[in-house]
């Protein structure tokens, strides 16, 4: 006889129970018995299979029923991939989630509800979609709507000409994979003119499953090597989390350059030369990537020191990847916006003809924040045209990206029009988001800078504060005697004080002995408000909790 | 002085023209001298860097003013990236453009279209969506249709249901990395219906960007070692060419077992005794892959074959992976869909504790063929838990599937039930789709069949024909002398003679000195009539074009 195993939600029993009326046990063993006999005795190749009657009396069981180790285990699975690390999504944020079912099953906590600052995440956080990109992604996923009244032309121009450009004039049918045609040579032009005329090539274009993915592709053509040629990949400290992630899922080489927060995070090119000539000790350096306007440290590039990367870029003979998803998020009135590949042209014939470069960009960020798209591309200049060919072979694999994703990527590049109908609203719509981002960018940097012990940059683009945050010796020490970074051991304090999801520096990268931690800036001015008033709280209460003689100064 | 260099569609000039005036030479240089400046001398760390003038004078220039090799090249790309191959979407997809372009430009042809039976792409086919699935999806994208009168409740109801789970109600919002938590309860419902029963836990069931995407990840968790110990991944032969593409990607060690084309590419587990021991001498397998339904050989497995195949697993502690996207399409009437995981449970404890499996379905095939939505999941069977995480980690560095795909995943799994305002017209299209496949697949192999020179197994399932085709000797050697396959070489006589484009067997893989194609079973019935009776005239033409002496016998 056997025990009936418990698996997943209900057991083997209770699945069967849905078959089986009252007089569920006998049922349920003739069903058991009748439906094993199969397995009985297999004959194999003349080789006699184990019964599993035999099978139970010869193996021994674990308390699951388990005759023997699994294949897949922590040991034994790849080592890559273990080694990757993601904290936007890390313990803090599975931390966030069980509270929050604890919340919902009535448990009293000092706190209502969880605010999660820990992600991008736009809508999530109350930003309206901009209607007219709706719109073109409805008419085109149902153009029965094109019939609709209540559509404007503009968008029901935009979803015909797309649905002209797709198989069957379906969205469901398998674009290039590269993305749609239309859809890249509308990117080229939304290039040339934001690049002042600077010509794009929609062969050199690709549509992409958000920019995360583009990235990874590049990366994937440019890591190989073993011991001392092993790829090198130069990246920002503080750094966007999917970079090490692509870099150790890869098994690439990670080498840190690290901003100056002393100088509003920025990117000072003699901090490249030493980073670079450290790491030719032990791997081959061969890819420099740059995040502008920064994550999580929000800072926006000179173009002075755009072209000093460049011109450092050139001479070192690294590939640039320029993640530019941020470019629509520019607060600070001093600072502005300069593609790599518009300062790379302006250098001249030596340098656009040889620098090698990938730009992204994405529909996820910007002021439409259309993450659950995927949408994106990358842009590549200078590549090797038969690399090119093998760009586009190996994302032929997966097909194709969603294709509602590159809709809604078109209408980003190709927005209504003065004269077009929906022109008013969208321009309104997206002003308002930009304006409200811009009032909350400078609303973070005051408040963080109110409190004693916190120290924030401004907030001059994308869409974190990344403020540096003092914790007392005391609570340092205890944090590593529990193991635990100290500014996990903060956020997680944070989190279960305040109900406030951010995520620790540690996951970022940061200068050893400095802590930090990313928030965004995307809840509600009010909502905002609120959360920093508790996080300045939380903070003051934390240094006199862990205060000790030396805690007083910084 | 420098040419001006042509780049992509235009030059810089061009591009710059956009800026300037009539006298555009003297403009155009006195700004590009000027956005030159700040390149001139850029101190860097004391290095004085080379001005663009100096550049040129001590670099030598190719014609295209590039001073120096690229970075990445073919030699220097990723070997690993170099070895994928893809024919679905390879060198004779890319020839079936050009000839369309050619057609488009009203150069003269044999044949006034291309007929694309190379990809499962029923919608480019012409087949129409399902009313209902995209009636949830553009509910879910423009909420304001939630007020409309012309869409059903029980639209409605699925929208707002989804909606409720999306942050901020927002389909821009990312949804938890293993995918919306409601659909992946409606998938558990939809696989405990579909499997009598047997108990489906949501924990175990994360949404992805179409079947490739989960099983690409889940062979990322598999793949280790080196030399002896690297990874095997058992295929089978023929094979759907994103196995042999993941495989190469991660660097895997390929070990294929052949279908048996003689008995209707069945699944005779002798033949994976011979390839698992004859594997074991230079790797180590630990991966067994499934097609059922088969890609591209359309058999649909028996009971019993599943049933040896778990029971190989087990014995030889193989962690299965079970592609059932075809699980919709099963046309012969003897034939019926038996799921891995059914037959798993319904064998006993000792397996359904012990063999870890992971099954794989998606939005493109089915009666739906939703393949620009980029929809799927995935199932696995006794996963370590720590192995679960670490998933669930790594599908977290992508943030989240398209969400839009997973809605359309939700229709899927959750149709409209009798009684339900669209349930009729649900079940008319979902009925016609799947009863003209069935059409199709019999006319197919009738056709085909009835060609000296081609032989076709019946079309069981899933949505390709894969027939075996007589290529004369002489035809042979030509194909060699050009260093091509010899079925590519009849692949691209095909396509240039009738305009209608499949893909060899070669890309597929097949028993050395056979010869096949892939053809989908898609196009509309005229047209594969049409299509079939084009093949028909060619392959009699082909034979008489390359007889000889012994090619009158096959």
């Amino acid at each position: 006889m056997f025990r009936l195993q418990t698996i997943g939600r209900g057991s083997l029993c209770s699945g069967i129970l849905e078959q089986c009326s009252s007089e569920f046990t006998t049922k349920t063993l003739r069903h058991l018995s009748s439906v094993w006999k199969p397995s009985r005795d297999i004959e194999v190749e003349g080789v006699k299979s184990l019964s599993t009657a035999e099978a139970s009396a010869v193996m021994p069981k674990d308390e699951n029923g388990r005759i023997r180790d699994r294949i897949l285990t922590l040991e034994t699975m790849s080592p890559l991939v273990k080694a990757v690390e993601y904290a936007v999504r890390g313990p803090i944020v599975i931390k966030a989630g069980e509270i929050e079912r604890e919340l919902n099953q009535g448990i009293k906590k000092p706190f209502t509800e969880v605010i999660r600052a820990n992600i991008g995440d736009a809508h999530a956080m109350g930003q309206k979609p901009i209607t007219f990109l709706r719109q073109v992604v409805a008419l085109s996923t149902f153009p029965e709507l094109l019939e609709s009244p209540s559509f404007p032309e503009d968008a029901k121009k935009r979803a015909r000409r797309i649905l002209q450009d797709c198989g069957g004039n379906s969205l469901g049918s398998y674009s290039a994979s590269q993305g749609l045609e239309i859809i890249r040579e509308n990117i080229a032009t939304y290039l040339e003119h934001r690049d002042d005329g600077i010509p794009a090539d929609p062969n050199n274009i690709c549509l992409t499953t958000g920019a995360s993915d583009g990235i990874m592709s590049i990366l994937k053509l440019l890591v190989t090597g073993d011991g001392l040629s092993r790829t090198g990949v130069m990246i920002p400290i503080p750094q966007y989390p999917l970079y090490s992630a692509a870099i150790s899922e890869l098994g690439a080489v990670q080498v840190n350059y690290y901003l100056d927060e002393d100088n509003c995070w920025a990117l000072d090119v003699s901090e490249l030369h030493r980073a670079l000539s450290s790491a030719r000790k032990y791997c081959t350096p061969k890819v420099l990537c740059i995040i502008n306007p920064g994550n999580p440290t929000g800072q926006v590039q000179s173009r002075k020191c755009i072209e000093d990367v460049i011109h450092f870029a050139y001479e070192e003979k690294l590939f640039i990847l320029s993640d530019e998803v941020y470019q629509d998020n520019i607060y600070s009135p001093d600072c502005q916006f300069h593609s790599f590949k518009k300062v790379l042209f302006e250098m001249g014939p030596e340098y656009f003809n040889n620098v090698e470069l990938a730009s992204f960009h994405s529909t996820s960020k910007g002021y439409m924040g259309e993450c659950g798209f995927r949408g994106g591309f990358m842009e590549v200049v200078n590549m090797d045209p038969d690399v090119r060919t093998q760009m586009i072979k190996l994302l032929s694999v997966r097909l194709c990206p969603p294709v509602s994703g590159q809709v809604a990527m078109d209408v980003v590049v190709n927005p209504p029009q003065p004269g077009e109908q929906s022109f008013e609203q969208f321009a309104k719509e997206k002003k308002t988001v930009l304006r409200e981002l811009a009032r909350k960018a400078r609303l973070t940097e005051e408040i963080l800078n109110s409190v004693p012990g916190i120290k924030c940059n401004p907030v001059q683009g994308a869409m974190y504060a990344f403020p540096r945050i003092f914790i007392p010796p005391k609570a340092i020490q205890e944090a590593k005697a529990l193991g635990m970074a100290p500014d996990m051991f903060y956020c997680l304090q944070l989190l279960e004080e305040t109900g406030i999801c951010v995520v620790p520096g540690s996951g970022f990268g940061q200068k050893n002995g400095t802590y930090h931690f990313r928030m965004t800036i995307l809840p509600p001015v009010e909502k905002l408000k609120l959360l920093l008033t508790k996080v300045k709280e939380f903070h003051i209460n934390f240094l006199q909790q862990y205060a000790s003689s030396e805690s007083t100064s910084r």
